[in-house]
């Protein structure tokens, strides 16, 4: 069941391989009569899709999800809910020289040792970032329940390659920044800072290269006293969910790292009533004690790797005939993973809050 | 199930709270026929038990662990195994004062909207760092199956307030190594570190302070091959499991956020044959791919927040009265953690790697 | 996981041998803040206890559950709520000759396969029927919190050896008929039926043999729109519940294999309204449709086989030598086991009921 | 997760509605590496498409299974298997004047009441007969994995409408036998009680009244110690995947009810040396004690209610405007669905036991 999310009643199952017939989920425990605006799911989609901008791969997918079941009348019926995207746009050809090459910084060697050699290696497989097109489909209808019950996540470029956004604050996000950073082409608190972060990301392409950076989440509108102890907290459901992506390496909530060189006096946030409501007068713990939700922003960072696919001559393995190898990746690929990556933080988030509230 | 690990055909169910009558761990899905060193389960225990170094709680709980149950004959029989740890030394009235008014940093309040303040509130009851302990036996026995399978785990102190041990060396670290490590009162790879660590933390309590930290956990040993895809990788299965120590905020697995300054070229582990065995010639991405491990040592590192009970008055709210308050938190606290999360982190590690291998 | 159950957010995990040094159960999930009469936890306890009356084993334990966490304040606190009950009156040398020489019937042989021999064999070990003394603390605690809600369930003996109780009226059950099934030292609808049912267990005891019987049980109060499609049903889940009671071999919901010589005019239950409620007029099917319930009672019977430990002497094989022998086997049996599974099959029916409801 | 099986490390997802885009499975937890024969996976779902016999639906769907992933070069790949069946035979006219007017002995009501009236009711929608077409799918699949292993599964249709065919031999069935069953157009033992049967079900049809029956299944070749005790073991997981196929309400395993009127000394199966291996002389059990398989052939029968869609005027309610009314159902149904149900008996069958094995 390694692909699949299951959340107390909620579960989401990924199918697919990058050049196989199709990918898909299966949205099970969804509430029943909840509408879902189609159109919104696109608009989420298409802010995964790659963008001819020189910065992610020239593969074109319509990606269209066509929804087989659980949606009927323009509500969720409550039974599972499964969209299929077809892989049209597949060129296996491509990727003719690294079957048994393993591509250094991929799973093609722990896919194959896990596998028996096996699974299907044609663009990754099961393993391709491609499957995050139906993990960020499922997470936008759960986005979609959430904001109708005044809850709103909203994921943003934190760094590329060293180039840093502005992080969120802490205390409070409005909903029109959320909605702004979303409907921005490179998704940033500060626009400003697009254009050096694509310059970086151009520079490592020229190089035959690739970078990495740092995606930020945060959620809004949560409740107090929604999570977990122990093992079955929003710490834990968000890892879970978020590891999911290929290429995140790293999660921290709050301060994360940050805390080793605090001091408890400076990490715990003091508490103060505001109207009737508990608030705290810093978040340094993104939201979270014990698990469970504070009712300020939940606030997490996650880190990407850079894309192992580069063009650079590599040193590696065939293993198959057990000689060492050199390889040159060639094929269509993200210089840089980060801004495709920002949906998919923010739908694995939206899978994981909702699956406590329902 | 929030005190549950569900991995596979192994779960490890925790239960307990800090002031009640016992806490305890229960494991089902153990292989029969596993002998256990009993001795060797309680070595490990006594590792997390708080040390009269001025460091740690001076709260002396024996905690012995009596098996109920699933050990027959001094090997598990297969069926459910269960220890109980009774709660001895505990002293209520310590906390007489802060039921109400909410122990900023810890679960107090979220605690009580999560469980309509019908929660055990004494010492922090289910959300206790006491609950460690169970976890910890249960790393216990799961470590001992892995040894005889040739599969180590160790983890260190990485750092404490800014001061920082030397890092494992992500391409071979000694059995030798791992048990020194294991047998230092500080459990660090170079012990001339202790010291000042020491003083940091003395420094902090003398402050009425506490201070945070990093610990790195190795796991040597592991096939390649181990793992899966998606949602059910290691970095799913040890996050999730390593996120149920209390205080743990961040987890990062090979350079993790790290890898937002580095290029693809670096980030990417050279393979090379080596008698026979694929191997890498660096290992940032800490052993794993596509949440599959590569035959190289797994590495990761965890954050801990500083102790949230320190002796400074904080503010505070009284979440019954609805009123701001100042809380001095009295009672046995630890100024730093870290050194008794330590077999923590490891055992987390222990019951992740094992339920792939069962 | 052999020993747990998981339904949705609520999951009950049971261990112990009947030798060991205890048995217990952690349920998690229940909600918090419930009010426990643990004194009539004790009595739906002792509805199971073994009597003195000829029909059941003379072992006498008092069986005494010990409540370790998750209750405070005389409610549940939403954390694991852990019940021990320690092993007192073990006699294990009345086992001695049937480690090896399996007992016809039991579990001897196939856990012995199951577990390469490490299973603890003393008194059925884990298989024991004991084993549902933690079951029926589960069923006890979760029934109450069904109470609560206007939902009551009860089970009778609906057979012993061929003497039948009436069955329930499946369209309307009162509570004051539950109430007084449950007070009864033979949970039987028509008590007078209880001396010929008693006289048939002491015939076949007397015989050196033994009798099985069928439990029917009712739940009432639950309201329409209960359960799921397809595999989480409430005939999935009470089943899964319900053949965890050793000796269980059979379980049918209304008319069960009495459909198999009816008409669909004759099975389907006629639809009408009864102030505003919609009603049927016959109840063939147990009050469920598709996995989920109609509002009417749902009724099921469950078929338990003869006990299967006789002191006539029986044709058996020594497994570990791999001979043919026969075998007597001693120590102190219920002829009958029907009258104390009826509790059990309760507290089976009320985790899978609750289970729905949290 | 209503519509998922999750065993072990096996997990069977099924979705979809009667007349919704499509249906369809995904199994996650394969082997990899195993040769799947897609002709006979058609074969086997061929077994239950509906048959131009009088006997069963004239709805005419190709039912072709799509294999979207998981397959390649003709092996699984271990990652997750989902196939996807379109609907292209729907004819929601026929269903115009049902949707409020509850069919009896349908879920239309609890349906209704479970999901709001969000659910769809379209040829009953997710409650629809035609889910056990991908059930049947998932069952081909893991049945070959079986039968590589030496195990086989078979079912009969035991009983329709008070006719019996003979019972399997409980103590050895040849795999001829089970060829043979499987290629018959009505799956008897005894071919001579096909004319009988089908008398019977054209009578009901004749007289707009449908019947229901007993399907026998039997699993040989399953070697001793496959199962678990208490909640997992092999009554638990058979039961649960087979009260999925809609219309099933018992199940018995060996002489299931027949045990109430036994005693032990007939009960108990005697056990005995035969070449090594232990065997028992006569087989009551139905090859299971304590949830684990002895070695001898697994045994057990399913009664199914008798078809609900009946051409019959019935007495139902309006649930919507809250008045009685009167149905007359028409479209096409299977006045027996007996025969269509035996594979999915056995598909269920072969997911459970598969679900021990990897």
């Amino acid at each position: 069941m390694s692909s699949e999310l299951h959340f107390g009643n909620l579960s989401v199952s990924i199918f697919g391989e990058s050049h196989g017939g199709g990918i898909g989920a299966v949205i099970d425990g969804l509430p029943a009569g909840i509408e879902l605006d189609t159109d919104k799911i696109l608009r989420f989609m298409a802010r995964r899709a790659p963008k001819k901008d020189g910065m992610s791969t020239n593969r074109t997918e319509k990606d269209m999800p066509e929804i087989l079941s659980g949606f009927f009348n323009g509500k969720t019926t409550g039974t599972p809910l499964t969209a299929v995207i077809r892989n049209t746009d597949t060129r296996s050809q491509d990727y003719g020289n690294i079957v048994y090459a393993a591509r250094p910084g991929h799973a093609d060697y722990t896919g194959y040792m896990r596998y028996n050699g096996c699974n299907d290696p044609r663009g990754g497989g099961h393993f391709s970032g491609r499957l995050t097109a139906p993990l960020v489909f499922a997470g936008a209808v759960c986005g979609q329940i959430l904001e109708k019950r005044g809850i709103n996540t909203c994921a943003h470029i934190l760094a590329i390659d060293g180039i840093y956004d502005e992080s969120f604050d802490t205390l409070d996000i409005s909903e029109d920044t959320m909605e702004s950073i979303k409907c921005r082409s490179m998704p940033l608190i500060d626009e400003s800072k697009a254009d050096e972060m694509k310059e970086r990301v151009r520079e490592a392409a020229a190089d035959l290269d690739s970078v990495g950076g740092i995606v930020e989440c945060a959620i809004t509108g949560l409740p107090a006293g929604v999570g977990s102890p122990m093992f079955d907290g929003l710490e834990n459901r968000i890892s879970q969910a978020v590891f999911g992506i290929p290429a995140v390496k790293a999660i921290a909530f709050g301060k994360g790292f940050g805390f080793a060189e605090m001091r408890g006096s400076e990490a715990n946030d003091p508490m103060y009533m505001s109207g009737g409501t508990v608030k705290t007068s810093s978040n340094n713990n993104g939201g979270i004690y014990g698990g469970i939700s504070s009712g300020m922003p939940v606030i997490f960072t996650v880190a990407l790797k850079p894309t192992p696919s580069i063009a650079k001559p590599q040193k590696t393995v065939d293993f198959i005939s057990g000689q060492d190898a050199e390889i040159i990746i060639k094929g269509r690929h993200d210089a840089c993973i980060v801004p495709r990556a920002v949906p998919a933080v923010e739908a694995a988030a939206n899978i994981a809050i909702l699956s406590y509230l329902i």
